[in-house]
């Protein structure tokens, strides 16, 4: 196993190490793709169990919308189009000819209409919800798929930005504007609640600026975090619509009075990129640190015996520990293949188990397991009667892992009244920036060339006319939190 | 609700009913996609689990490929591309340009190797292998993933075939040719078991005919299963692949002793079309039967009382119902909207529910319910007090449900000894007919031609040299099962 770059000698390369070393994906064949090997997609899942059950119990269902989508449906509302047309991967035939083993397009296939692999939903679910809402009985209508889409992006990283990655994106449609509103508000909370009490991440949420909004939306809030190099992520959005889709697709519905009505809409999502931001907010030199809640392997244990001394007894009571574990649900590992303690104890650090147990002859002899603690490094002996307190212990590092995030973000947000302020505190180092500002897209512009930090989201209005936009000087319309970005 | 068409009218206007009126799926917007709704999906989310637990259990990793693969891939295997190169999704560019709210295709966006999107993954995974495989240590590998495929199909239905559709696929690699076969035969002893415990789908099983086989498999295991019309639908397949794709990618790895030896590769697949199978084999004039294992509801329980008397005693002796199937993990849903009770039997009849409890005043007084079986229509009462044995009568309808079909496919399957006797019985009725085949493709084309009907699997190798093929007459070299198949 190769030595992972440190976090402070280049931080970009760090995570790239960790990822590749710790065999959460490699690199797919087509520039920009990604292939999520089986320690990283176990990562994936969990979070995804956490995230779907959530979804469910909110009174929405899972379904599932073709990957292709009719150029024409992506023309239908205007900012969406301007949003993705950039970036689409375009099926323009269906059909190869092979001759003498080499393989070209067969011209006399090409498609009537060029066809678009899926850049996000909207425009083929609400083509649906055309044919299924006609009456106020069909509302609200609140669907949720799983799936992958395609943008084609030109820098790309794994986990954060992949041409495909993997999602869910939600889908509701409602009878009046305040549901809707709602609904986007439901979902922000729910998406809070997985990256706090799941994935251990501290979020920074609000709405986004207009120019920073998602292409077809009226108002988008988004979870922004903070990574280890005090950069922001956005980790995950919720979009109120309004009616832009539904008056793009024509859906109306009948309300109980009979009068025809526009539909209102919210769509939401987050994808793979968490699994980025898990990496980036609790990783440290020696790899990983994987929250309890949404480890593929809680604890595992290693035996370390190497003259195989009273093996039978030994070895009994290495399944004893692992059985004490199994059954309180705890996910654990034996790893007894032959490499060396010091290796193994590397490699699993690396993959962020959240507790290694050791076991050599003197935890036999005493009847108890050495536990260490992966967030801390700190070791503690726990006796084989007590092994029912290793679940405290996990849920000990979940809240250690989140609190420490906590504190660093918070440690490092500042609130900045002067321009001259903004910038000297970028210059010594990445922050989030709470500051005042003026509402226009000009501002935030040419703070974004002048610094390179763009506003993450409105934190809130500003109804006090004596604060001003720490650029123009002009009357604050929102407390905004500004910072380089992902 | 409009009422479906009988099955001995059109059977195939009867599937497409079923799947409409009872919202498994809809028709998506591109020729043959498919939108699997919220009903549909939690179907196919229950035999997923189902599956993918007995995969889990046996030693498998999932994983996720990429969509896209350099079309330079799919040539590398002779007989892979010409099993897939004429229903191929062509991604050629990949930006449109928007002017005056129409997209045209960028045409510098135009990609220097064309895309093609996955139609199965063996040549992008056996890529990532040839990266991933050195020494013997590194096998066997044995992944999974569940995705999404293309195949861009002419004549499309429902589940039964269409140009995207979603499916698991194992891809395994190991290093003798024997660890390779039995990897192959233990998954065709999981989908039996898949359609036999969980679908309630009895099966016919073996080895496919040099025409039917996988494009790159040295040999195709297939499960046949019989539909209501006595068709056949293939609804699963293992493939042993030999060394073909670990060639093709220059895979080898080193043994233990130091040689440089090849690998072995099986792949394996179960699709969306199980749904299709499972609607044709239990289905009648009144919609689906769902097997209570892999329902998305168990029992739905209809409360009937119009006029709300004792309304709150009523009730709460409905919810005590339903608590009390809910503890012992029983799906439940309770019907209380305000369709007439006729309404509702008839809907829940058509989604397939395999218990319908009834409870009108005369069970609330009584301490009891009706309850409904929808594979019989068996009415009998239960008391409340022995609601505990709603579980046994819902092993009992699973139990049934596969019986009658194993009892269906028993009595329309016969063994013929002449072609005489085979185009007699096929001008009756379709059949799966046993028969004697002297292993060539050409005697197999030409009772194609002749009657429709195809090999569907191989059941046994013939030994005895008095036994002639129906057709040729030359010595059998297989018995066989012959079928009309979708």
């Amino acid at each position: 196993m190769a030595k992972i770059t440190k976090q402070s000698e280049n931080f970009s390369k760090w995570y790239t190490d960790v990822i590749l070393d710790a065999d959460l994906a490699d690199y797919g064949p087509v520039k920009g793709t990604m292939v999520v090997k089986p320690y990283g997609f176990s990562l994936w899942t969990n979070i995804r169990n956490s995230l779907n059950q959530m979804i469910i119990d909110s009174g929405h269902e899972n379904a599932y919308f073709p990957l292709f989508i009719p150029k024409s449906f992506l023309e239908k509302e205007a900012k969406h189009v301007e949003g993705f047309a950039k970036e689409c991967a375009v099926v323009t035939h269906s059909k190869l000819i092979s001759e003498d083993g080499s393989l070209t397009v067969d011209p006399d296939s090409r498609l009537e209409e060029e066809i678009i692999v899926r850049p996000t939903s909207e425009t083929i679910i609400w083509h649906m919800f055309k044919k299924w809402i006609t009456s106020y009985r069909d509302l609200p209508l609140k669907v949720n798929q799983w799936a992958n889409v395609v943008r084609w992006e030109m820098r790309t990283r794994l986990f954060l930005r992949t041409s495909e990655f993997l999602w869910q994106e939600g889908h509701t449609a409602h009878a009046t504007k305040e549901e809707a509103m709602e609904e986007t508000l439901l979902i922000v909370d729910i998406y809070r609640k997985l990256f706090e009490e799941h994935l251990a991440i501290p979020t920074m949420i609000g709405r986004k600026s207009n120019l920073e909004r998602f292409a077809g939306a009226d108002e988008t809030f988004s979870i922004e975090t903070m990574m280890r190099d005090k950069k922001a992520l956005q980790a995950g959005t919720s979009h109120y619509l309004g009616t832009n889709f539904g008056s793009a697709f024509d859906v109306k519905f009948q309300s109980k009075d009979n009068k025809e009505l526009p539909v209102y809409a919210t769509s939401w999502g987050v994808s793979t990129r968490m699994v980025g931001a898990l990496i980036m907010v609790h990783g440290d030199d020696k790899g990983l640190k994987i929250p309890p809640k949404i480890a593929p392997t809680q604890v595992v244990i290693i035996p370390i015996n190497p003259k195989n001394q009273k093996q039978e007894e030994f070895t009994s009571f290495v399944d004893r520990v692992n059985q004490g574990l199994v059954g309180q649900n705890v996910r654990t590992f034996i790893d007894d293949n032959n490499e060396s303690p010091g290796f193994k104890f590397n490699k699993w650090e690396l993959k962020g188990v959240p507790i290694r147990i050791e076991i050599g002859l003197k935890e036999f002899e005493n009847m108890e397991v050495t536990v260490c603690r992966r967030d801390n490094s700190e070791k503690q002996q726990v006796p084989i009667d007590k092994i029912d307190e290793i679940p405290i212990i996990l849920q000990n590092i979940q809240d250690s892992l989140f609190n420490d995030a906590k504190t660093f973000m918070d440690d490092n947000t500042c609130t900045v009244n002067t321009f001259a302020d903004f910038t000297e505190t970028l210059s010594n180092d990445n922050q989030f920036i709470k500051a005042y500002w003026d509402g226009t897209d000009d501002t935030e512009l040419q703070i974004k060339e002048k610094t390179k930090a763009t506003i993450r989201c409105i934190l809130e209005d500003n109804e006090d006319s004596s604060n001003k936009c720490i650029f123009s000087g002009q009357t604050a319309k929102h407390l905004v939190v500004f910072a380089k970005a992902y």
